[in-house]
């Protein structure tokens, strides 16, 4: 049976803690769905479709990945329709256990047949975050150590538009 | 390429837990050592062979699982030997996070090719530990609800000829 | 004198969580008060007369239980008001203890002659929140396993009228 | 019917922690038992007998406080022979959840009818433990800020014979 | 070469809190710049002028101590126009401490000369907070033992003219 | 007046970590202390002598940074005689904190006049120890990147003549 892997994230943008989790699962599934999660109601920096833009350009070289995008969903109903047999979490410190642990149980509870994988966040993107990204956008602080470089161009192209 | 895991411990005796453990990650690799990792000066309260014994006993039906045993090595020496791809561990809590973050570092820094993957404990098992089951044998406590059937059996054995 | 306890909350809606706290508070009191505290800006999914009956309902075979309700109160204004001598605290983990602790000392502050008990909530409801079984009724989800039947009886009742 | 409470510990010597909560617990129950739990095999710097004759004179005027004393016990099992119905834990902090909650779930297992109910240190005794005041004494530092006077007493007396 | 801190908060009031860290700091700098950070959407409970007013005549004996205000800034950019060696933190507690290495993670990669001094909150004001006096306030409960007397006459002078 | 600072230890041997704090504090402080804490009873893989012969040829260059030593006593003992106006400490994250505010609590009780200041451990130093660097010698892997280039010329001297 095949393995196949889901992330879920907002992905607003894109940071390499993401790329670094997502290039490491990809190593461990067949295939593995990336799914950019978005809630109608709340307006992100990016659009999703400029988000799941971003990501299909970062993982370009990544033939078992696919950038997916869903609205309003929780991710087990996600995983059930595309035969996904393992969510993939990235674990950031002691601080994310008790969220993980809480969606772990429910994940548990209403799809027993789907695990759950966690990758520790290596220590030098331990901090990395996409709202940080977003603070440094807004401040106008540079971003190209913490960001793909199709990020750091899209910014780079929305500043010539518009105010940040 | 195939996956190759390694969950390690020192399984004295082999409790629930652990089967959660190893039956879950037997799932996500091609192949899946259970490495019984022992101290030639500290004594056990089992053997390492009585432990290799009932591990193999517990995982006769999971064609992909080969208990090893180890004396006094790292885990990622071992790991390179026998060409694994990840290391498995589990989670028990933050109280564990620390612990495993530290771990992790210094695997990643010995192997940077080897990754390792995290599977949480599930609820009902948080609390069982080989430690807690030695402690239900010394006071002659029941300890079926928290190992597989062989450790039962094998602890009457034991009883029949000398005080545990 | 008499023990008198009170156990404070929301109560939107009453979960197995605050059931198993307040079961084994009433054993330990003469007369235990239940209070749904609430804000009259924040609207609830239940009004505070459905809270209120689901938990009188939910307790009616405990005859040393009573449950009563405030307006935008402090826990130690309605306690002194009720002689109450305990107040009655579930502790979840502990991501709970730091707000507890800071509860526990601006409770002593105001009034030292009350005391304060932890129950600590059993691990098969470590995860169930009032704010979880709302999430199952928005996604309409099943709710059976998390309340006491009365609960769902009111839930499928709105159902019948209105779009939870 | 009664409440009965059992607050264990090796009491080596009794500190105005124990003290605080001792007296807060008395006023829970109907008879309050007081259980020096102590292991042949570990010597402690106080003798059992000495440890319950300080906790007699410190509590005198509690006659609903008994002091006993038990010997490699599980305070379950002396719960069970003393008809008790709750265990008290002082609690310091998160850093104590762990094993308390560890601990109640393994005396759930043994006696389901037995309950817990844990006190929270007030905050200026939080870091007072009896071990620290055995370093004090070590180090001949002032104790009496941390303990009952018959301690300090006890001390001093102990001090004309002999080394501590 | 010139130690000179950087104390940084809303001081939404000034505490007693505050009080104990910036007087210890300014103890350990041969100047302490206390900055009261604001954001101009945000409304607080007092203006920027009465807090700055506030901390002015709290710190009045202190010669090495001087209040500042800035708007919607980075407190590293403060401090690199001010020639400020050292940011300092108060710390009260584990929950501080992801935010706080956060923050220092961030600060030092935008600015590397610039180093932070942590100091422990003590005890007795570990649950201190604007956000808990603002409360106070708002309940209008006794606030005497928690700010300077200048925050209790400002309140009442606040009082005197409209319901706070 | 002056601001003398004391940083302690065992230094068994010194690691990057102590370094980095050491070199920081050295900037905070007129006088900087760095004092090797032992307890006669306890052998450690460097004798008392070596491990000051390495911190003081590490810190060669400082002119403020004096090495000291001290056997089976208390830091604030030590700070007194030397007229110490702060203790200096490193924080590697929130596992730290119950120790240190333990230590911090007790110290101000015994020297209400010294205060204590943290430095927060620079990311990629979290997991040194010189506990886990004796590991490293112990398993003859390398240790270069972890301490200072004296201490592994005193290890490669110490193999020559004897078994690490």
């Amino acid at each position: 049976m095949d393995k196949i892997g889901l992330f879920t994230g907002s992905f607003d943008p894109v940071t390499n803690g993401h790329v670094d989790i997502i290039r490491r699962a990809s190593k461990l599934f067949d295939k593995l769905y990336v799914g950019v999660f978005f809630n109608n109601a709340k307006k992100g920096l990016f659009t999703v479709e400029e988000r799941k833009s971003m990501l299909e350009e970062t993982f370009a070289d990544l033939s078992n990945v696919e950038i997916i995008t869903a609205s309003d969903a929780l991710a087990v109903d996600v995983a059930k329709q595309l035969n996904v047999t393992h969510l993939v979490r990235g674990l950031r410190g002691a601080e994310d256990l008790d969220l993980e642990a809480r969606l772990d149980f429910y994940n548990h509870e209403l799809a027993p047949e789907l695990d759950t994988v966690f990758l520790m966040t290596k220590l030098d993107m331990k901090f990395l975050s996409s709202t940080h990204v977003r603070e440094l956008i807004h401040f106008k602080s540079d971003i190209s150590k913490y960001v793909p470089e199709c990020v750091v161009r899209e910014v780079e192209k929305k500043r010539g538009y518009k105010y940040l």
